[in-house]
Order: structure tokens, then sequence, then C-alpha cells
């Protein structure tokens, strides 16, 4: 039986390219969805058994928008993370050349990232938004009113696109990172080279929460990859931490810390732990491995035991 | 003389409406942008004494662009901030009603704020990307192939539209927030009601390095108001943090907590010192008021004194 | 069956006051014995069930020999702790006058904080030492070449002496902290209002070692009542911490302290949990009460088994 | 002219074999005192130019006395430190041998020292107290009705005694700290090799207080070398921290570091800084030199700048 996996589409996004580098996509049925919540919905109602959505440095949709999403609604549990590069092209209809590129079309986000190239090859061209940059490739098949599309060359293919120019991003080391999301219950344990993803509400906005956070972590040894403030959405001012911490909530360290956050936040939203895709693991120092915890466990018992 | 200010455009964003409201906009020249980065621009040219951008929680623009470009170019300081209340209407050509609609334009972060709405009033409506809510407005008015528009409501009397339905977003308290930038020489001294905006670029990513920072600001009384890790865009895993704390660079507090952060961080950029739009300034403790570092200073000059 | 204490004597010290004071002291029977290590051993032998020793702010013992002896010898846990006011009298054989009076013998501590009222009222006096305060009231009553003895005004009705003047320590309100130790296994629960003593060995002498220590404290709401780096006696610069702290080692916040403690120590002495003597225990805040302990344990059992 | 310096006495005591290492004491004029009060009395009354004293791990005088004296009284300067090892022998009138010994006198603190040598040695002698090991020698001198004297090995030439037995302490590595003292204004500057001395006292007994304290060294890189919670003799509860750190304050950060104590303290009593004996001096982070903190200073001053 196959699996369903949604993502941000439409066909041609590098949130697509991203999910077919991944293995649970082999034999799978993707779905493309419209927009991040729509992608998250799809696994919300059982219509798909995971979702691809880009949650850092994208391109394609609003990072922010994936963690408020995830913060908000009905839990939902990140179970993998996939990074690619991000390489724009100039995609024509065949037979077009620089010389008849009057309109291009693109998402605003990806005209961001391309000004400067524009500047100096187009200079004068018109840039229309698109809803993604895959949507402007489609659009352009489909005989839209403009002669080029800004996307991923891998959207040529795709297609039937020809790439007039390739690497035209004005940043030649562009990544984006992606999360799979799945109903909670199907993750898998410790790899020992795993990230955990929390959003910790606070009490209220008095001067140290943060430092108060930060010292739960610090104290167990375990580092953090990502943090953010975010607007609660109640009320300027109100915020909640949105974070990415190394280890895997099996792991003692991190598990310790998880308990220390629960006692001083409002709410701490456990989003997941899962296998990180870079290399950059922090080395664990030796008074905060699984072992030290375990021994330090052991002996406490002792001087219970001893004193009674 | 009067003076030109810059702002995310096109006519009828919220930026604008922000703008109209900041009293230093009464008898200038406004010029809208197309993009944050064509706004910042234009006072980097010198063609604008200022411009406002939106910078926290946008319906409009990407926060993280207005963040990444503030701390990339040439330095520009933040002068000034607003917030301003987001509330979004369904725009139409006057004589459509509900029946008529069949197409809606937007921008695609304004869609994901009004998607209950939609579902509940207009289910199975087409929503098309535009660049801006104003943008979707404007194209309505020259016969643009959709029916209606989801902008601000201010944007019906500029574009000459009728209001078909009012406070259609999801959540009703959603504000945004904008700063308004100019070249460094033109800002105002500590008001006591200011807020500070820093970008810190780090050694490394070495863990304990943000304990490190907030530790510099704590340990001065100096309380932060938001703070986000972001990609320097040279490599996954390689973080810059941007932070907005209370108070004023010509704060005693602020200046030493300022020198600590040079001292530990591989980079500081200044991006300015403003009053501050909101209410809740943190009350400041007795042991961090100028006075308490003046009296500090003189003492430490007795004791050296003394001793020689 | 009668139990045996002992006490660091002789007869008619500070130290027999009181343990005099203390219920377990009735019906049993007293050894003075004539050091701090000399009482410790008594006990480690087995000739006596625990032994009352000073160990802060005392005039008859050395605190620092106290604590270095309960860091080194064989392990015994410290029950319970009693603190009592120090008032110095003048005492003399029934007959001497003022006039007569023209050496006095105390202990050297004792000497010290009479320094003021030996200066205004005995000028020219000549002070020789005793091995304790109640040392020089017991020679004093067997004949010794001096005329009078500073110590505890207990000591008169003991030895048969005359109290001359009393309340004649230069500060009026000292008191003096003793332990009573006895072997692991004899101390009680919980009672709510309890500390705990420890000694902690370093791995090295690395800056920030004692910050690391106090934040194990601290990330769990447990205050410290008393501090003190020793050295080790190995070498100089080479120090140990001797730590008393608020609460139980059956405390939730204590014993999870207790246990990052052990992970980043070298050695962590557990030196006993007893009921505190005086009345200012600190607020417990809600985050780190039992309750909060165990929801977090609660709430993380649940995460763990919801991703599995 | 010759300066006259007071040591804590009499003659032969560790403290005057530690004076007579120091260059100052050539050609000076020692004055043995009864008491470190003494001592330290006799500089606040200009009858001596400085005076040494024993500050820790001493055998002969108690250094919670010397902390509590220098803390309290009319401010004095340290001004200079030195260490020796404490070797402790026994001595006897010329002629006497060890079957001879029936009684030995010597300070309590060395009787403490040498129990096992004694219990090995000379199994129930009786052990009488002096004021100080060197009173127990000049005593002996004098035909006290004792027949040994435990103190230092160089007090045998000064009182013309024997060397019966050398190094009978239980511990062979056990050294004595002592610190000269002198009237404020005749320290030397920075030597890049120096330790600062502080009591700092609370406005309260607050949870977190300490941390507080060690966040404001740690913050700018500044290492503690020894730490007391010291009760302020007010009422049992009440205390003041004795702290020794490494750097001058002529040093940038140990004079932030001394700001940042005054504003949080309720009194910061600044009791010298002074060439350290030992040779443990941590390394300094770039990012805590002078010059780290000039820079600072610099910077921060062109930033204030360019906005005004």
């Amino acid at each position: 039986m196959t699996i369903t996996l949604a993502y941000l589409g439409p066909q041609g996004t590098f949130t697509e390219a991203a999910l077919l580098r991944m293995p649970i996509s082999q034999g799978a049925t993707l779905i493309p969805a419209q927009s991040v919540n729509a992608a998250l919905e799809l696994v919300r109602a059982g219509q798909a058994a995971g979702a691809l959505v880009p949650i850092e440095n994208s391109v394609e949709g609003s990072v922010a928008t994936t963690l408020d999403e995830l913060s908000h609604g009905e839990i939902l549990e990140i179970v993998d993370e996939i990074a690619i590069p991000v390489e724009f092209g100039l995609l024509v209809r065949p037979g077009t050349t620089f010389a008849d590129i009057e309109r291009i079309a693109t998402h605003p986000h990806a005209h961001a990232q391309c000004l400067e190239w524009l500047r100096a090859n187009l200079p004068g061209v018109h840039v229309l938004p698109a809803m993604s940059t895959a949507a402007a490739a489609a659009e352009l098949v489909e005989g839209a009113n403009y002669d080029a599309a800004i996307c991923s060359t891998a959207a040529a293919t795709h297609y039937g696109l020809e790439i007039l120019a390739d690497g035209i991003g004005d940043n030649d080391v562009a990544w984006t990172r992606f999360v799979l999301v799945r109903k909670p219950g199907q993750s898998q344990p410790s790899t020992g080279h795993d990230k955990t993803t929390l959003s910790l509400f606070m009490h209220q906005d008095h001067p140290g929460a943060l430092l108060e956070i930060l010292t739960e972590f610090a104290v167990r040894g375990v580092n953090l990859t990502r943090i953010e403030s975010r607007p609660t959405k109640k009320q300027l001012g109100d915020y909640f931490f949105s974070i990415d911490c190394e280890g895997h909530i099996d792991d003692e360290r991190v598990g310790e810390a998880l308990m220390g956050l629960h006692r001083i936040c409002a709410d701490v939203k456990f989003l997941g732990s899962y296998p990180r895709t870079d290399v950059g693991n922090s080395p664990i120092k030796a008074e905060v491995t699984d072992k030290a915890f375990q021994e330090a466990d052991v002996w406490l018992a002792a001087m219970r035991e001893r004193q009674n």
C-alpha cells in the first residue's frame, strides 16, 4: 500500500525537489498543497500521512507561517528534516532569447534574491508576482502574458521549459531547510544525531525570562541551533519562543531540560525529535551523557537510602 | 523645503497607512517602493530622506528580508517605529455583490490570515497571488481579471473601491510593526522610553554563545523585546542574532552592554536607538539607572586614586 | 538504655550548653572530648552515638577544622543543628574583686571578642591562653596561677565560680552554631524546613567552576545559606567548596541539584539533611515544589510515550 | 630611615618566618604583636608602617578573625602576600630525649595537624595549649613545666632549642598564606599577575544574591580564587562575602566588575590589589584584555557620535 505525502506546491517547487530526495517519497503519492497551512491540514484530516514544509530561509513560503501553524493548531510532530541548496534559473519557453524578455514572473522572495543579477543582465525588465516560483513556471507554459520565470532549474524538465540562465541568485550558497511533519506516534528513537523543536510560552514577558529558559538548556549541556521570539498574535509584546535544540527527547539531558522548561513555562509544545540533516553536531560533554545522568541517579538513590 | 520619504508600496498598503500616522509624513513627498530593498536603496542613494518598512508580524512584506537588508548592506539607522492594527477588508469594484465573486487576489500572507473567513463565506473561491495587498486593489481598479481584493479598508478610498466585508482576518487583534530608517546622524536623544536594534555576529556557533550574549544584557538590567537567530546566508548553521532591547545607546546600562557585546562578538551592528511605540516599558531597577552607573564610576575612580 | 553523646569539651563550654538544650541529651551520657576531631572519632569508633561540634562563628573551636574533618575522614552525617547566643562573663573564685585581677585566662578566640571591654575595664591586665573557655574556668577552680576566666556564665554554676561581670563581649548579639553528627542512617525525613550540607570537590580550578555549581542550585530554585572555598590541603590553590543549602535530599529540587553536582564535580560529599534551627526559610517558588517536579515528570513520560 | 613592621608574634612564629622572606623586611624593625587585631591596630595607630597577618589555612591564627577585622575596622589595604610551607618539628631543651617527654605544649591548631604522628610516636603524652606555637617554644626556654614544644623548626635557632623530630605534620604539603597590610595609598600598580581582595555586603539575603555577584565577575572574565560567606555578627543568617579575585583594580575588567558590584551591593569594601605569590594565574581571554575594553570604549563613542 502506498502512502500519501503532501508538500507546499505546486509541482516544481524547491519543496517538491527536497521531498523527492527523501527515501520516504519513493513510491509514495505526492500531493501539492496551495499553502503551508493547507499541507498541514491534509495531515490533520488524515488525507496525507505526512507533509513537507519549509521552515527556515525559504524562498517559497513563510517560515513564520510554518512556525505559527505548528505552534497553534492541533499538534503535529516533526519527524525528519532536509536541507537543499537553492539555485535559481531563468526559464523560458523554447525559442525565447534574452532580447525577447520584457516581463518576468516569480515569487517575491525569489525576486528579492536575484536583484543584482537582474540589474546587471536585464535592467528595466518588469517583474510580476506569482504565488510560488513553480506557479510562475506553470503559468508560463500555459501561455501567461510574461516571457520568463525565475524558479528552480529542476522545474525546467518538469514543465518542458528551457534554462536561459543558471545560478542567477545573488547569494551562491543559499540553502532552504524543510521539515516532514506527521501525526504524533510515528517518530524514531534517538540516533545520537538528533534535533528537537519546541514552542515555549511564557507566563509573562518578565525581564530575564529568556535567560531562565536558556539556563535550563545550558545547565544540562544542551545546545540551541535556532531561536525566534514570535508574537502570540494576541497583542504586540506578548511573545513565545520557537526553539530548535540538539538532541532527542529520549536523551537524558534533553528530558531533564524539558522538565525544567515545563516547570517554568506557561506551556511547552513539544514538536518532535528527529535526525538532523547537517553534520555539525556539537560534541556531548562527559558530564551530560546518558551514562553521567544514570550514574547520578544511582548515586542519589544510594544517598537517600543511606540516610534512612 | 519638503522632505521625501519612501515606503513599501504601492499606495494603499498598510505601510502607507502607518506612515500617514507619523508626524514626519505631514507635508512630505511619499514615494512607494516596489520592495523593502528598493525602499532602503532610495535612502542609501540619497533620493529619500527616510523609508518606512515592516519589521515584525507583517502581512505585506518579509520581516526576514528587512532584517537581513538592514544587517548586511550599507549602514542605515532606525530612528522611529510605529505599530498599527491590521484589519482586512474585501474590496470590490462598485456594484459587485457576493454572488459575483469567483476569483480574488491578495498577497499570500494576507491570504493566510483570512483562510477561515474565506472557507466560511466564500467556499471554493479561487485566490490569485499579488505582489502586495494594495497591488491587488490597484489592479482590480485597472480591470484585472478577478472580482475582489483582500487588503486594508483604507485602500478603498484610495482606489475608489467598495468595502463588501470588513474585519475578515481570522485573528482580530493582529498588529504590524514598522520602522523608519534614515542615514546615521539623524536620530534623537534618549527619551527614557526607547528601544535599540542590533545585529550580533558570532565568532563561531559555539554552545553557550547565546547565553553569553544574554548575560551581557542581563547583568546590566537590559531587557530584550525580540530575538531571532538568522542564517548568515553563508552556510546552513552559521547564524547571527537580530535583537531588540529596551533603552537607548546613550543610557549607561545600554552603553556598557554594547561594549560587552563588542568584546565577545565577531561584529556588532548598531541599527539605531529610537522611541518605542508601545507602552510596555519594563521598570528600570535602581541598580542600573544612569545615576547608579555614574556613582559607581565616581567610586571606582576614588578607590583607584586612594591606592596610588 | 541511655545513649552516649560526645561534645567539644571540657564541661562548661558553649558546646555543652548547646547540647543541654537539645531534647536528645535528656537522659544521655555526655562525654567531653578534647578536640573536634576527638569528638568525631568517638562516633566513628562507636563509643558515642553522636557528637555536637561547633561549625560557624564559634568562639571555642575552629570552624575550619570541623569542616575539614567532616569532609575528609570516614563519612558522618549531620542530623541536627542548634544555634545559641554567645554571652561572655568574667568568672572568679568566690571573694575575688576587680582590684585583685592581674592575670586572666581564656581561649584566644574569646579573648579576641572581649578586647574592647578589657581595654576599658581592665587595662594592662595580662591574658593567658587556654585550650577552651571552659578549661580556663576548670583550671581556675583547681588553683591555676591566674585570677579570672572569661567563659560562658553557665560555667559559673558548673565550676562553683562567681560572675564578676556579665555580657562583656564586644558584640552583644553573637551566636554560635553547632551541628550534631552521627553515623549515616539515623537522620529524619524532610520536614519542609531543612538544610543540607555538602562538600564539593572540583575537577580543577577552572574559571567558572563556582558559577557552574551555583547555577546547578539556582536553576532548581535551591538557595544557599553558607559557602566557603577551602584548600584541599594538597596544594595552595586547590580548593573544595563547603556549602549549606536550604531543603532536604528527599525534596525533588534538592535531589535534582545534587545529581547535577554529581555530574560536574570530581566528588560530592553529602554530609546530611537536617531540620534547620533558624526561622528564615526562603519561600519555595511554585515552579520548584515537589508537585511541580512530579507534574513535569508525568508530562515528560507522556511526551516520550506519545512519540513512540 | 628604617621602617617598622608588625606581625603576629611572638618571635619564632610562621608569620615571622614569612615576613623575613619578604624583601621589605630587610633592615626593618619588626614588632611581634599579641594578636591579629593588635598587629592591625599598630598600623592604624601609625606605630607600624605595615603588618603581616595570616589569612588562609593558618596554624597560628584565625583566618576568620583576620577577614573580619579587615572588613569591619578602619580601612587598611593589602599590598602584598606570601605563602610558605608549614613544617612542624618537635623542639626540646638541649639534652631532652624521647623517653623524657611527658607533656608537650603547642597551639591547638598545630596540635590538630600532628595528631597522627603523636598517636604513633608519643601515645599517651599530655598536650597543653599555648597562645601560639612560638609561645610554646619561648616558654619552654623560660622553664615552663612541659618537656617539648611543637612549632616551626625555624624557632629552634631563635630560642636555642634542639629539633628532636622534623616534618611531624600529618599533611606533608601544608601551606599558610599571609598578607601584608598598610594604610591606603602605598600599593603598587598592576603587574599583570595580581590579586584583589573584597568584602561584599548584601542588601539582604535574597536567593540568587551570590549568583548575581559571581555573574558580575564572570561576565568580565574575572576568576575568583577564594570565597567565604561570613556572618555580619549582627544576626545569624545575615552574611557578607569575603572574596579574592585575580587581577588588579587598575585592570579594565576588574574595574568594570567592581563598578557592577558597587551597583548591586549594599557596600563594597575594597581591601587591596597586590602581586600574587603563586604561579597559577588563569590566562586572560582576548575578549577581556585591557585592549579589548579600550577598543569597545572607542567603538561605543563612535556609535554614540554617529547617531547625533
